[in-house]
């Protein structure tokens, strides 16, 4: 491991050089950081046994979204907290699909969360610390030259899509798909290039409630200071089916073995 | 119940005058039927409690896709067998979604049954008994002014997004959607004419296979002389958890009463 180059450290997750060219190793971290909408405040901690089980279920739906031809970065799981991808040219966009009103949507413009959207919303963000991730417009991305107009628009398309099917498979274990945030890359195979989902998915970037008594299974247990942090992530693997069998809930509370 | 004008009897579901101006009744049946892919040999049937399954799916199904924004003539479940539906002008054709190679696709190019497909296929048949409902070009559905340019490119795409979220749903629940026919009708609201999915989603005209093992979970059960026919469609409605109660599987054997 300590031979291994690292080429960036995120808040969940490191990144390191890959074993073949054109390869990166991402590695789940339990940290767990959040901010405020304004970005003043930080809150760091750590969800026990999440970086395993965020792995787990990122690479359960990389596989899934990519048999119903949704491209994506993934290339196969590693270890229990590690999984091989493509190394692609990020964009710098974060797209944000709601579907529901939570969190910054709700406060931006005064709604109630849990409000369902007549339709789906995507907003782009523009990844910058330092500017605190501003919401931009299409018109924004191409002026800068971050994306062009085709590269928004398959990004779009294949947010919607992965809408979608995300939607359907969490309502098929009874959870509602609020919204999520992923991020896309620019995949280069010879001459060409392809627009890839480059980011895990997971109970970090997506806001999932249970569909009968909305029951928040995500990030938001740790923004919000609630309690049983890491017993939702495990929940949402175990609906998935993907939980590791040495961290089924038993009685005397649910810890991970990592 | 002998009052209702009956409007037109298919092969599982006959269609009544609605309660309401605007409306019909879709009372789904028993009745299964099938035919070989040249249409010269057909097979009926009974499949004891399918009406009352394939309503609850279906409506399950409408209400879901509803929820994501894509629009059918769903109104309301009645009771067990019925549901109220919007009146629609029905587009002439058959839309067959597909996911992997099976029925009339393996045979008509000779490829082997469960083969994934690189990309999802949408095909148009023409709906006529009497000329076999054959397969047609957008060429021929513009020509013949069976549907509009536009109507086709909403159609397509409805088709699409609801094979999205439907691949999405039955995975959640270890089921893969492995192809479906669906119909769509012209719904007039004043001046405004919306494209709506205007037909039943369910085991008779979706082919869903057990994602662990392939068994067959639909309609083919029937078609092919297999037992445990009923049993499909009731595995598929208590995974979806719309069996109705009192048709739950016990020892002897499972029945539904009706």
């Amino acid at each position: 491991m300590a031979r291994r180059r690292q080429l960036f450290e995120g808040r969940a997750k490191v990144l390191f050089e890959g074993p073949e060219p054109g390869t990166l190793v991402a590695h789940f971290k339990d940290d767990a950081c959040s901010e405020n909408n304004e970005k003043t405040e930080r809150k760091t901690g750590t969800i026990i046994g999440k970086g395993v089980i965020n792995n787990r279920i990122s690479e359960y739906l990389m596989t899934k979204l990519s048999e119903v031809g949704v491209p994506t970065h993934f290339v196969r799981s590693l270890n229990m907290r590690e999984q091989l991808v493509r190394a692609v040219e990020i964009i710098p966009l974060k797209v944000v699909v709601r579907n529901v009103v939570a969190g910054s949507l709700a406060e931006r413009f005064g709604l109630a969360e849990g409000e369902p959207l007549p339709r789906s919303i995507v907003e782009l963000y523009y990844k910058s610390d330092q500017l605190k991730d501003p919401l931009v417009l299409e018109e924004h991305v191409t002026a800068f030259g971050w994306a062009s107009p085709f590269e928004i628009e398959e990004m779009m398309s294949l947010s919607l899509r992965i809408n979608d099917y995300l939607s359907g498979l969490f309502m098929g274990i009874g959870i509602r798909l609020i919204d999520f945030k992923i991020e896309f890359g620019r995949l280069f195979e010879g001459d060409q290039m392809r627009i890839v989902l480059a980011d895990e998915i997971s109970p970090d970037n997506c806001r999932l409630w249970d569909a009968e008594t909305d029951e928040k299974l995500d990030i938001d247990r740790f923004r919000r200071d609630m309690d049983k942090i890491a017993e939702g992530y495990q929940e949402v693997a175990r609906r998935l089916g993907v939980l590791p069998s040495n961290a089924e809930p038993n009685g005397s509370g649910p810890k991970l073995v990592h």
